[in-house]
């Protein structure tokens, strides 16, 4: 992506620019169609595993071949009728390195894969259905959080208490990249994330299905446990250092905190990770007790 | 490091070996004296505000000398009669660079600092006068959780939630490096870092000075709600993947689950990143109701 900004703004011929403009149109995604690199045993098996996901090509490393031959194997089968996969490739090492992006931590598989679905909010509607605690079921906002990392372990939090979805803006929020399917640690195939152009204007359609929105600001009087609602809550996170932004903010039912200790206001370190946050949150909205 | 590690075992003069020893028995402290790189805005901050630390030298890309001019000069200025550092070295860009492991994070600020203090279990120690949720605070025990951005999430959330010191063993977990800093947001300064030679002896020693050790385990029957003890709680986790050792698990007082959605479960996502389920167990211990 860096790469293609860098040439797009070096300015050669018309018709590369355009290419190159087609081609970044979804952010994260380096491959033709839009397919991009997932790496890591837990992120490729489960795109497998995910029938609507169009795998274009498998590579493992020898070692890779060693690991993951027999769950791997598996996991093509279950597929084969429906969605069949390529067959995996073995790459000698540097092979199989010189394909990722530099610095991934593979575990010697990955899979060349079209982008997950464009989810809507629709995905949020409460089922007439749904009672109990699967109607109150949370969703978690992410508000300008862009770090890739953060939000694959958002998503993963999300899929551990059976959030709804994860919501983030069009811009300023990481795509479906290798790196956050990574952190996903496979979430990105079980939990929606949806991407809108209009926080505001969604969190607004959110609060019409039912939903109490909440926002986390370190300055807010009310502990979360006392904020939620009673019935299903969506989760309002900022990235870190700057929190909600003002607009966000003052669009939310509420405004709850998380507790920090007075050795740690004290010292600065008032906040935990935005990823640590969205998890001690979906506990608290979903524990027994 | 690494480049230590090899260089002691190609086999050079006797001389340079032991000079290698010597230097590479603080690991993940790359230059003489054990000095490590710290690097981004929280991390140097708070270890220029640590008046314990010896900062050997601080340098500012130009882009870092225009975000962090001020606070620096506040912060040298408070331990200056104390404890001096020397001051500020504003480096082009590159030089900068150069100077840091590749891909840090730096924000444009970093200093060489000596390790932290080496700390031992008596830092552990309930108090007399501490009552109430001050005897109650937790400590978090790692079982090799080797990743240092991982390690450094875990004691940024234990400083926020008011635990006393994060417990690991000597091996198999990082060094107080850059990376573990970056992650630790500033809670390197204040949380102690303990490492133990035996954990097993180590938890024995916890047990006698009065905490009630609780290990998190994704097969066990009670939630940590009703797990956690009436008074300290030394929590235990595992590395991702493999969980707590068989000896390490037998040693605990109690396993406890953190709760996981069916939906996840189902689809093998069935834990928490590890320090995610760090924070949201210090939250459940910490938490008020």
């Amino acid at each position: 992506m860096s790469n293609m900004t860098k040439r797009k703004r070096s300015g050669r011929t018309a018709g590369f620019e355009a290419k190159a403009r087609q081609k970044s149109s979804r952010r994260g995604r380096k491959e033709t169609d839009g397919a991009v690199w997932l790496y890591g045993g837990h992120a490729v098996l489960a795109a497998i595993r995910n029938k609507s996901r169009e795998i274009q090509r498998l590579i493992l490393s020898s070692a890779g071949r060693g690991t993951f031959d027999v769950v791997l194997t598996e996991a093509l089968a279950a597929r084969a009728e429906v969605a069949p996969a390529p067959s995996a490739e073995t790459l000698a090492t540097q092979d199989f390195e010189r394909t990722l992006p530099q610095g991934a931590v593979h575990q010697g598989i990955a899979a060349l894969c079209k982008p997950p679905p464009e989810y809507g909010l629709e995905v949020l509607q409460i089922k007439p259905g749904e009672t109990g605690s699967g109607a109150k079921r949370p969703v978690v906002i992410l508000d300008q959080v862009t770090d890739p990392q953060n939000v694959g372990a958002v998503l993963r939090s999300a899929a551990v208490f059976g959030a709804r979805a994860v919501v983030t803006t069009d811009r300023h929020a990481p795509g479906a990249t290798g790196a956050l399917a990574k952190a996903a640690s496979g979430a990105l195939e079980t939990v929606p994330y949806v991407r809108v152009i209009n926080l505001v204007r969604a969190m607004a359609e959110m609060r019409d299905m039912g939903f109490w929105l909440v926002g986390l600001d370190a300055g807010a009087e009310a502990p979360l446990s006392r904020a939620k609602g009673d019935g299903a809550t969506a989760l309002v996170l900022g990235a870190e250092g700057k929190g909600l932004r003002r607009l966000t903010a003052e669009n939310c039912d509420a405004l709850a905190r998380l507790p920090v200790a007075v050795s740690a206001a004290e010292a600065g370190i008032d906040s935990l990770n935005v990823s640590a946050a969205a998890a001690v949150a979906l506990y608290e909205l979903v524990r027994e007790g």
